[in-house]
C-alpha cells in the first residue's frame, strides 16, 4: 500500500537529493505534487540550511499552504519562523487561513506578533487582530472569518460564479451563509444544494432559514458536539448582535475532541500526557509538583496511625491489611472518580441530575464494598481462623469504599459547581485522599472491636 | 441564542399537539423543516403510541434521514425497529446510509437482520452483506459505499450534470473518485476542484492521481489518523486488489475518536466509563469483577506484611508509613502509565522506540524517587528525630517509585508487544501491583536498617 500513500522513502530521498544539488525545478515540482501534509512532513525533517534553500525556491503563500497543516503548538514554530526573512514570515502567516494563523501567533511574544501584522495587508491584520482578542478555549478562539457570505437576492447561477472567484479564499465553499445588509444570518446553503438545484432558482427559496449556530463566546466543548450532533462540515459563529464574524469547521472539532480527551485523560492520571518530551529531568519536573502535594496529603495518614501507635502496639496484626484496605477503596474512589467525570462532560438535556448522580456513586459504593467486604471478612476468617477480626475487616473495607465513592463522585460534582474543570480531580488525588479516610475508618473500627478478636 | 439553535421547547410543544390533535399535514410539515438531528431528538422523546403515529404521517425514507443521525449503539434501537412494519423497517434500513444501516443490523440478532435484508432491494442487501462482513474496527467495518465515482475522460461541465443527478444517493459529493473500467482508483477530484474549473476541461488533467487511500484491513484509528493529518472530509478504501470499495467520512472518525479515547479513560480507571445506566445494582456488577480481581491481587500484599510480623513487633514505627509509601509509589506509577499508554497510541513514524521509553520512564522514577525520598527523609527525620529512620523510608521511597515507574511503562509496552491494547492495563492494577512491590521493598530496606534506627 506505501506507493499509494503519500510520500515514500524513496520520494522523500529524491526529493532531497534534488534539493542538495540545487535542482530547484525538479524540486518545485515534485514538492508542490504532494498533498500539503506530505509536504510540512518533509519539511520539519530538514535541517535549517536545507530549510534556508527552500524559503528561496517557494513562495511564501506555498510554504503557508502546507503550514496550515502543522499543530500550531509545535515547540520549535516560532524558530522557524524566526529564521525567514520577516516579511517573509509575515507574508506567509498572511497567506495561511487565519485560524491557524491566529493560533501560531497566540503562542509568540507580543513584539514578534506586532512585527509580522505591522507587515501585512491592513484587512488581514486586523481580522486576526480581532480573533487573537478571544479566549482560545472558545467558538472565537478557533473560529477562521475565511468563509463566503452572498445575499439571499441572488440566484443559484449567480452564486456559483462567485464562488468560482472566491473559492481560494475561503476554508470551506460547502457552506454559503446568507446576510442582510447588516451581516446578520438569514440563511444557509450547501454547496450540494447550489449543484443538484436549477441556475435561476433564487437562494431565497432553497435556503435553510433555521440556521444552527454558535455565539463567539460559547466554549469550543460545546460546539464540537454541536457540529458532531449535526455531522456539519462547519458552523456558522455570530456575535451578541447575532452578526454573521466566523465559521468553526470540523477539522478544527476534532482537534478540539482530542485536546479535551486528552486533557480528561491526563486529568486522571495525574500527569501532562501531551508532553511527549524523551527527556527525564524535564518529565520528573513536570511530574513532581503532583507527587510532592500528594506526599503532604500521605502525611496527615501517616500522622493518623501514628497516632494509633498503641492500637497498633496492641495489635500487631491489624498492619497486615492497611494497604489492602487502602488500595481497594482507593480502586473504587478510582472508578466512581472516572464515571463522574465523563458524567459531568455530557452538555446539555443530557447532564445528570447532580444529586441523583452522587446517591447513585454512594449506593454503588454500598454494594461493591458490602460484596467485597463479605469475600474479605470470609478470606481473612479462614486465613487467620478469626471471624472476629474477619468481620473487623470486611466492615472497614465497607465502610472505606462507600466513602470512597462518595468521594470520587462528590469532589468533581463540586468543583463542577463551582465552576472548575471537573477532569482535574485526579485518580491519584482521590486514592490519596481515600487512604486517609481508609485509615480513619480501618482503625476507628479495631477499636470498638479489639477485645473480640485478640 | 436558543431560538436560533434547533428545536426549542415551544417548537417541541407545538409538534407534540398538532401529534395529539392528528393534525397530520400540520405535523409534517413543522417536522420536515427541521434538521434531521433534531427531528431524531424529538422522535425520541415521543412515547410508543406517538410514534405509531409518526410512522403513519412519515415515509419510510423520512424516518431513514433521521435515524441516520442517531447512534447506532442506542439500546433501544432493536425495539424500534421491532415495533414498526417489517417492510416498513426494511425499506428503512434500506434509505440509510448503509454505514449507518450496517451498524444498526450488527447489534441485531441474526434472523431479524435477514428477515430485514430478504426485503430490501438485491443490490442494496448484497453492499449490506458485504458491509457486515468486515470487522468493526477497520476501515471495512466504518465505511461507507454511497459515493460518486467517474471516468477520468469526462469533462468537468459532463462530471456536474451527472453529480446532479447523483447527488442524492451520495454520502458525501464533496470528492469525486475517478476509477479505471476494473474499478482502480485511478485519481480524485474535490467538488471545489470542479467550481473553480472550466466546464471542458477534461477530469484527468486536474486530478490528482496520488490518491492517500485507506485499505480495507486497516484499524479505524488508523484511517481516523489519516483523515485528521490531511484534513480530508473522506478517505477512499480499496481491497486487496487496490480496487475503490468505499469511502470513510470525517463525521465516523469523529465517532471514532472519541469512542478511543473513552476506551484509554476507561481503562486507566478499570471501569467502562460509557455506560452511563443510573442502576447502582448494574453498575456494581460492572465494577465488582475488577474490584474482586484486585482484592486478590491485594491480599498477596497483605500476605507479605504478614510474612514481616516479627519485623513489625520490634518496630511497630514502620507501619505508620506503609500507605504513604505505597500511596506515593502508586501515584508515580499511574503517571507512567498514562504516559506510556499515550505514547504506544501514536502510530506510524512517531511510535517510540520501546527499550527507549521504558528506560526514560526509570530514569525519570529514579529523578522523581529522589526527590521524593529526600523530601521525606527530612520529613520523618525532623518529625521523629530520628535520622536512621528518615533514611530507611527515603530510600524505600527512592527504590518504590522507581519500581513502580518500570512497571507503569513495562506492562503496557509488553501488552503492545503481545497484540493487546496497551490501554487495558490499568491505572488501579498499576498501583495494586505497584503496592506489593514496594511493601516488599520498604520491609527488605527497614531489615536490613533495623539496628540503626531503633
Amino acid at each position: 500500500m506505501e506507493q499509494n500513500n503519500g510520500t515514500n522513502k524513496v520520494m522523500q530521498a529524491k526529493l532531497l537529493q534534488a534539493l542538495t544539488k540545487n535542482e530547484n525545478k525538479v524540486f518545485r515540482k515534485a514538492f508542490l505534487d504532494m498533498h500539503f501534509y506530505d509536504q510540512a512532513q518533509f519539511y520539519l525533517s530538514l535541517v535549517p540550511e536545507q530549510r534556508q534553500k527552500l524559503y528561496q525556491i517557494l513562495d511564501p503563500h506555498e510554504v503557508g499552504d502546507f503550514f496550515d497543516t502543522i499543530e500550531d503548538d509545535l515547540p520549535e514554530m516560532r524558530e522557524l519562523l524566526l529564521e525567514m526573512d520577516t516579511s517573509y514570515a509575515a507574508s506567509l502567516l498572511n497567506s495561511m487561513f487565519d485560524d491557524n494563523a491566529a493560533d501560531i501567533l497566540e503562542h509568540l511574544p507580543k513584539d514578534e506578533v506586532d512585527r509580522y501584522l505591522n507587515l501585512m495587508d491592513k484587512a488581514d491584520a486586523s481580522q486576526l487582530r480581532k480573533l487573537l482578542h478571544y479566549d482560545t478555549e472558545t467558538a472565537g478562539g478557533i473560529m477562521t472569518t475565511d468563509f463566503i457570505t452572498l445575499q439571499a437576492e441572488l440566484t443559484v447561477g449567480e452564486a456559483l460564479t462567485i464562488l468560482k472567484h472566491e473559492a481560494d479564499e475561503a476554508e470551506t465553499i460547502y457552506y454559503v451563509y446568507l446576510v442582510n445588509a447588516d451581516q446578520r444570518l438569514v440563511g444557509v446553503i450547501t454547496l450540494r444544494d447550489l449543484i443538484v438545484t436549477d441556475d435561476d432558482t433564487k437562494l431565497a427559496t432553497i435556503m435553510t432559514a433555521q440556521v444552527i449556530t454558535a455565539s463567539v463566546h460559547d466554549e469550543q466543548a460545546d460546539v464540537a458536539q454541536k457540529i458532531r450532533d449535526y455531522n456539519f462540515i462547519a458552523l456558522p459563529v455570530v456575535d451578541d448582535q447575532q452578526r454573521l464574524v466566523g465559521i468553526v469547521t470540523v477539522d478544527d472539532v476534532i482537534e478540539v475532541i482530542d485536546d479535551e480527551a486528552q486533557a480528561d485523560y491526563s486529568g486522571l492520571a495525574g500527569v501532562d500526557v501531551e508532553d511527549v518530551s524523551d527527556n527525564p529531568l524535564k518529565a520528573a519536573s513536570k511530574r513532581l509538583p503532583w507527587l510532592i502535594t500528594l506526599l503532604f496529603l500521605g502525611m496527615s495518614t501517616a500522622t493518623l496511625i501514628n497516632h494509633y501507635e498503641d492500637l497498633l502496639s496492641e495489635a500487631s496484626i491489624l498492619a497486615v491489611f492497611i494497604s489492602l484496605i487502602t488500595g481497594t477503596a482507593g480502586n473504587a474512589g478510582t472508578q466512581s472518580l472516572a464515571v463522574a467525570v465523563r458524567r459531568l462532560a455530557f452538555k446539555g438535556n443530557d447532564k445528570p441530575k447532580l444529586v441523583r448522580l452522587v446517591v447513585s456513586e454512594i449506593l454503588t459504593g454500598l454494594v461493591t464494598g458490602l460484596i467485597t467486604g463479605l469475600t474479605i471478612m470470609l478470606i481473612v476468617g479462614f486465613w487467620k481462623q478469626n471471624f472476629a477480626l474477619g468481620l473487623t475487616i470486611g466492615l472497614a473495607m465497607t465502610a472505606a469504599i462507600t466513602v470512597a465513592n462518595l468521594a470520587g463522585s462528590l469532589i468533581p460534582m463540586l468543583m463542577d459547581k463551582l465552576g472548575f474543570d471537573p477532569a482535574v480531580a485526579s485518580g491519584p488525588f482521590i486514592t490519596t485522599l481515600s487512604d486517609l479516610t481508609s485509615v480513619l475508618i480501618y482503625f476507628s473500627i479495631a477499636q470498638v472491636f479489639i477485645h473480640a478478636f485478640m
